[in-house]
């Protein structure tokens, strides 16, 4: 099978992916190493403050991580990933994901994704990836 | 009102979170500072490799971090956490995640949690709060 | 006392820091919440695959990251902080290391800071300080 | 040339690391997969709060991390290191840093560090490696 194209990548990754289904996100931007999504914070995705869980922020940051790091081509395996929430989120609010490379190496390959409300970051992530040496076919 | 025990405040904390319900999580054991909770991985909870959302995993953990963070009596709010998946989870797996103390400050307060399937761990997760001066009542 | 410009706080960080005297520090530019900081590695700062030692890189990041924070007028101490380093440096290296503000909050402010020789990034560094109540006089 | 057997790996390393030299550490054991260092803070390693700079418990941890992680046997390279400083060090103090291995993957490794000072932990230091396929020799 001849390799994919990062689009292709990211429609295969987002079709297989019911988590990301479940959360509603939306593919809006994608490109080699880059990739925006978004999403809308559902009430039964709150914690016991009555706003969103912060794994609701991390797992939106997750998949634009994701699709980020395999839209280059070869299956991209996550190393390490940190998160910081700088602004509580709540029901009804739109959220949108960018994730930008930092760094591009033959193994290794580093992302960070700012996670933003409206005009307000709500939370800023960072994550490494262990490349493989497989295509995505 | 009266200060809450550590069990109540899990416990109200665990009621008012429509996400870890979701997540099918339930409450193990407790104690001050500490905290082991449960819960199976379910086929909506994959992402497009049909392994485990690193969301997922991600969620269990920071759960776990701040019901144990939160049993102290003070309200604490996460000011960063980092994770690092060690081993694919697959649905149907019984994950369990641990959160330890690692300090217990004035104002900042450390703690890890393992998360592990059966004698495996699959991530190890490690978070920092900042404590606010109001008590859970 | 009066309150300290930023000038005057970063100056008075500066000539109390040994450790950044010994490491050759220069200021080159700083800001509100911002920072840019230069230095040369030397043969005594190497580790034993004969290139800087992580250590070298993390001091000067961190002495960025502790300028820029409480540059902002408050003390400042530092919570958690994490680096990744992209490229290997070598003596005779001439490093730069610029600290952007992310987020400025009433007690929780984070910093990122680039680590950069010549057009290299060398090395990705995230900082979280708690700002404490007391002003630099 | 044959492989090394750990204790030659860390006394090769140790030989070579003119940085670690400086900060005046010295071996206390080692194993597979872990390490304990030790070193005296002196009055040249305090930054402008006169409380050891950030840098040197980062580079003492740092040392272990490397130390730890290369005496398995093959080259390996540090991905992602984090640290808090939960106490301040001073000139003086005698810190002791334990490396323990968390994971030993096939391609990656994770180790967490553990500085104390007497029975006060003053760090908590946290790193991920990448392993080359080249032996020590």
């Amino acid at each position: 099978m001849s390799p994919l194209s990062p689009d292709q990548i990211v429609q295969k990754m987002m079709d297989h992916d019911a988590f990301s289904q479940w959360l509603g996100i939306e593919v809006q931007h994608f490109g080699p190493g880059t990739c925006t999504i978004g999403m809308t914070v559902r009430e039964e995705m709150v914690n016991g403050f009555f706003v969103a869980h912060g794994g609701i922020t991390f797992s939106l940051a997750d998949s634009a991580f994701a699709f980020a790091s395999n839209s280059r081509g070869l299956h991209a395996v996550s190393i390490e990933t940190s998160i910081s929430h700088t602004r509580p989120v709540f029901p009804g609010d739109i959220l949108e994901a960018k994730a930008t490379e930092l760094q591009n190496g033959k193994t290794i390959a580093r992302y960070e994704v700012t996670v933003t409300c409206g005009k307000n970051v709500v939370a800023l992530f960072k994550g490494t990836v262990f490349k493989k040496d497989t295509l995505w076919t």
